[in-house]
């Protein structure tokens, strides 16, 4: 199984692959690409609900040449066994360790889409179900967000940020949590800012005590922004944040279920207005993954005004995905 | 955005162009289609149930060299906002205005179905659904049926009268309300008397007190009659609208929710049987655009008769969507 | 429509055209396919959940050249009425007698999962939906597992059998109950025995009393075998098939509807463990046509042995749909 490339985590791509990735969804962007991917079949298990990210995908493989066939497992609970070991007589009919193999005979590469079930920083930081894919697959594996990473997204956002700005390195990003109605997966704060360190930016994570991103994701950022020169600090105050920032990148998401924070009103205050851009560079950016409440967890004004790049960000996202593709299959 | 070609509406389309597109149509039916959409991806948002028309219109697709990806939109409710300035703490996480035009970065075209939610005439009249991906989307955006229209099935039945009696102008068609269990959307019925209106036929509009097509519509198809020659006719008698029909075109609606009118078991007597022809042209055919509820909508014995062309007409769907297709992506 | 081949059921395959295309398999397998399915659509209409027979039907038309269209119906409840004659005020708004011709003038062929919903001997028997599509369709109909059968699941393990033992003539073959925490269908263990009686193996059946195979299909298995030179044996002891046995297929099947034995925790001793084989072949396999739940139904050292080809016989679904579409197709 040697020679087989996934990407369940940023961890498998790396920070020097990653920047040539970037430079190849540059090329496709403005120049198209090649059948790299003829013959080829991606299945795409989704556990949980995306309209987004099927969509993308499926045109990234049809744009290469190849196609995509959408799969769902269940319906929006995991129907796999990802423990070993197990007794299997709960609502769980089937065990990643024959679902992957038999995948792998029907198709040329899989990509899971698996949300955290219970929201602990254990299951977060275990990723379990894209590590057991990865485990028992005998195809290349691809992360269509997990517990823990959403990498086509984070990927997709510094692309967004290199178009912007001309490159990565030294950008100033505020990620900054946002309030919602709802506790959201973390899987994209933790991708963006995996992403961001690896690619040089000097990223400052803001969130209210109790909704920090887990120790584990911060440390991973941390060594990846001391290879790269970029930066990664962490503050309880939005306004830290804000200071100079190039771009803010607002985002909401939920505490871990071990941590239970107060539900506090004055955080609805960290939802971004025009008046967050006060302190910001004049020519500063606004980013976000959508979908997005409008003037719950960001503000309408925000959103439709000149510094919105919501709408090309994920645009971005079919020719990234080409790029992870055609790394994933290079010989 | 001028030069884009939507059929959010049989008004996007109008009469002139519907004739060129039933040309099409019969001409792709006898000689086969160019492979006008290569390429070419429409994806199909589906926020309600389908079968017919998801197989029909991926054949259209396919046919005409391009593809279809069908997406589900939530599960049988429509999780899209439409409505601007809203404040979205509700059970809609995302609005139209990034949905559309992210959508129109993938895909080359979007094709809708979302039926009425509130069942008003308000919403019926108004079609909000659809006319907000007319208005952010920036590719074609086509209705795969609406509150208020149809018209992919409109047209499919203009064609069926075609080839029946060669042409449409002149032919008498009952469009008659028909008993059901549930309170079925309006849409078909619209679609059909603008189709059938702008085409040219005379059509009785037969529906029961209460049940009376919706007033902004049979202005409409007024206005197309009185342009095309044709004419259109309201009556709470059945019996009015079968006096010689040369299509019988039956189908069950709702009232709206403005308006409750009484349960009648005497409705029941407006379910089409063969007796019902007594009155017909001789020569007269029956219409329904499927799916039918057997003795409870429509005798068997008349969908089992040589009278019934539902099955020829729901064929024509085919054609007459990749005519549509033809026409939307035409330069 | 004579001329049109189905494969509803075995019966419409048959012995001879059976050992054909498992020939058509074993040639796909090795050295690829032709595109036989060019310009063609299977729709594939999912009464019921799956995903491997999805994923592997799907790719089995693009092999050949064609492709595949999903479809599914309701949410898991089966929304096509087959009785004729009947009155529809109930939860089926369409007839078979409607959807089976429509959907032939869209794809060149129909695919039909739909589960047995009463579990009754008499609905396995009668398969009344498999046999309505095939009476009203105007293309080939596959059966992806019906109330009666699973022709795609019993021909794959007849090609898993070839290859391990070079033939099927002659090879002993235990069909042995599993127990389960669900009563499941019976249309594979059904499959298993009328393709392995055919292709001349020697089956012995063993289930506990009130789990034995219906009598129906019991018989068309010993006229098969008769002509095959194979032979069909039922009993009620496990052991007598484990005897000298070169396959141990275990499979959990339910009781029918009709009868209900009582639950007998010693029925949990029919779980196949390594000691099992103890009577066994020394070169005996171990086969299942998954999902299979660890330790419930088989134990999980099984599974990880070296007898188990579980993996192996699911990828055989691939090649042996290819060759069962290409046969479907055949002038």
């Amino acid at each position: 199984m040697s020679g087989i490339r996934h990407l369940a985590a940023f961890a498998d791509l790396g920070a020097e692959q990653a920047a040539r990735v970037l430079g190849l969804a540059h090329d496709y962007k403005r120049h198209g690409a090649p059948a790299l991917l003829a013959n080829k079949t991606m299945g795409l298990l989704f556990a949980d609900p995306s309209l987004r990210t099927r969509t993308s995908m499926d045109q990234a493989c049809f744009r290469l040449g190849g196609r995509a066939l959408g799969l769902d497992v269940g319906a929006g609970t995991w129907k796999l066994e990802v423990e070993d070991g197990i007794r299997m007589d709960g609502d769980k009919p089937e065990h990643v360790r024959e679902a992957a193999p038999v995948l792998s005979q029907y198709v040329d590469g899989i990509g899971v889409r698996a949300f955290s079930r219970s929201g602990t920083v254990d299951e977060e930081d275990a990723d379990a179900v894209l590590q057991a894919f990865k485990h028992h697959a005998t195809v290349p594996v691809l992360n269509l967000e997990s517990a823990r990473e959403h990498p086509c997204q984070g990927m997709a956002d510094m692309l967004t940020i290199e178009e912007e700005f001309g490159g990565c390195r030294g950008i100033k990003v505020a990620l900054s949590w946002a309030p919602h109605i709802k506790r959201l997966p973390r899987a994209v704060p933790n991708s963006v800012l995996l992403s961001a360190a690896a690619m040089g930016c000097e990223v400052t994570v803001a969130a209210p005590v109790g909704y920090e991103l887990s120790p584990g994701v911060i440390a991973q950022a941390e060594q990846l922004a001391a290879a790269s020169g970029g930066r990664v600090v962490q503050t309880n105050q939005q306004t830290d944040a804000l200071d100079g920032c190039q771009v803010l990148y607002a985002k909401a998401w939920g505490a871990t279920a071990d941590s239970a924070p107060p539900d506090d009103p004055a955080l609805a205050e960290w939802m971004p207005r025009l008046s967050h851009f006060d302190r910001a560079d004049p020519a500063a950016v606004f980013m976000h993954c959508l979908p997005v409440r409008r003037d719950v967890e960001i503000a309408a004004e925000v959103l439709d005004s000149r510094r919105s790049r919501v709408v090309s960000q994920a645009g971005n996202r079919l020719y990234v995905q080409m790029a992870l593709l055609a790394w994933l299959f290079e010989q």
